[in-house]
């Protein structure tokens, strides 16, 4: 692929599988030949860039932080290149960039002031737990986190199983990962018994990747374990 | 990628562009093991194993046509090489397979069986017009096709706006592509002036793909020509 100026879009590893099972080797042209790289973290970054290739120049890239430490008002400049006809980039910690990431805001930027904006393809957990999940691809929403305390959660839940069963919609959420079997629990317990529930876990791991779809009824009876694991949770209400 | 017994969701290039660019290596290490292919089309499934390789023994593979003509009571009988431990794979024309399009029913007969899903990564049109907007993607919903009847869609797209005002979401609809210009006059003329709408063409495309984020009131003054191009309407209306 060659590169333009532009604002590049390029996915992260989500997984340990090897990153030709979840890349696209035309990503790494583009990263080879990239000389500013807005990250959410420079060290993470770094070690993504050695693993794409052990030979990357990494001390001709200049690192751009952008997390929740940054002051909002800096990131226009990362844009300085851009705007002199050099391409930049932007990389998540894991998964698409500018998807339930700070990377949306340089994105934004570029497109209100006529930037050119590139999305490279790349691994997304919501996109990918939706395809294995068999719901509706027709129509469906992404929620991010939902409520903590249990009785807002609760009508949370009511209230995207209904919207579910109303508008033949599959509502997809997420949860830190550390809370996960609770939420799988609250699950169980407060949809209705034929809703289905998909819990996808550690997707495109080749070891541990869970995709599991059941009844929230079968959910009460089965074993599980999603503790500190990546998960995304689906939820779908037939009419 | 080794295979395994699962049904294997494999998607399909979206664009012109060198399949490098858009399809990591390691769906087509599956796409070489698999002798059963769920596909909409026989004749487009064959012409895309010939360009992923040339010398592909399409000959070894058993094809089973899902698409608006298929006998949907058939489909549970696709599954038989999987109920006996081998794998099958599902393909759409274009993009990730059971997002918008037949393919959901396969997964969702394999999930109620326990048979294992692995989806692969891939270009999805809706998630990548998504990361390149600009706008939230925390929160956002897929709604397919709208309604046709101008008075209708105008009613649905201010629910639309609305939504996205309140809940602050992303809302994202596709149109037929020879639709798409009276499209845009409609949004243009029915959203409220500072509404975001981005209107995403020809994604991947090397030489054609087109993403532009506007407020509605831009649009109006703008020159543009989606015809008949493949393309993803977002908007976004921020408090």
């Amino acid at each position: 692929m060659e590169l333009t100026s532009a604002l590049y879009l390029i996915p992260v590893n989500i997984s340990n599988a090897p990153l030709r099972d979840t890349l696209p080797d035309g990503n790494l042209d583009i990263l080879r030949q990239l000389r500013h790289l807005i990250v959410e973290n420079i060290r993470t970054a770094r070690r993504f860039l050695k693993k794409c290739d052990p030979s990357f120049d990494i001390g001709a890239v200049t690192f751009y932080e952008l997390n929740r430490h940054t002051d909002l008002s800096e990131v226009s400049s990362y844009l300085e290149p851009l705007r002199r006809g050099e391409a930049v980039g932007v990389m998540s910690e894991a998964g698409c960039p500018a998807v339930a990431d700070p990377g949306a805001l340089p994105v934004s930027i570029a497109q209100r002031e006529g930037l050119k904006v590139v999305p490279l393809v790349g691994p997304s957990s919501i996109l990918m737990a939706l395809m294995a999940s068999g719901f509706n691809g027709q129509g469906f929403s992404f929620n991010g986190y939902l409520p903590i305390e249990a009785k807002e959660r609760e009508k949370k839940l009511r209230d995207l199983e209904a919207l579910s069963r109303r508008c033949d919609m599959t509502q997809i959420f997420i949860e830190t990962p550390y809370r996960n079997n609770k939420m799988v629990e609250c699950l169980a317990r407060t949809l209705k018994g034929d809703t289905l529930l998909c819990v996808a876990c550690d997707i495109t791991d080749p070891e541990h990747e869970t995709i599991v779809t059941q009844p929230a009824s079968r959910w009460k009876n089965t074993r599980y374990n999603f503790d500190k694991r990546p998960a995304i949770f689906l939820i779908y209400a037939s009419k």
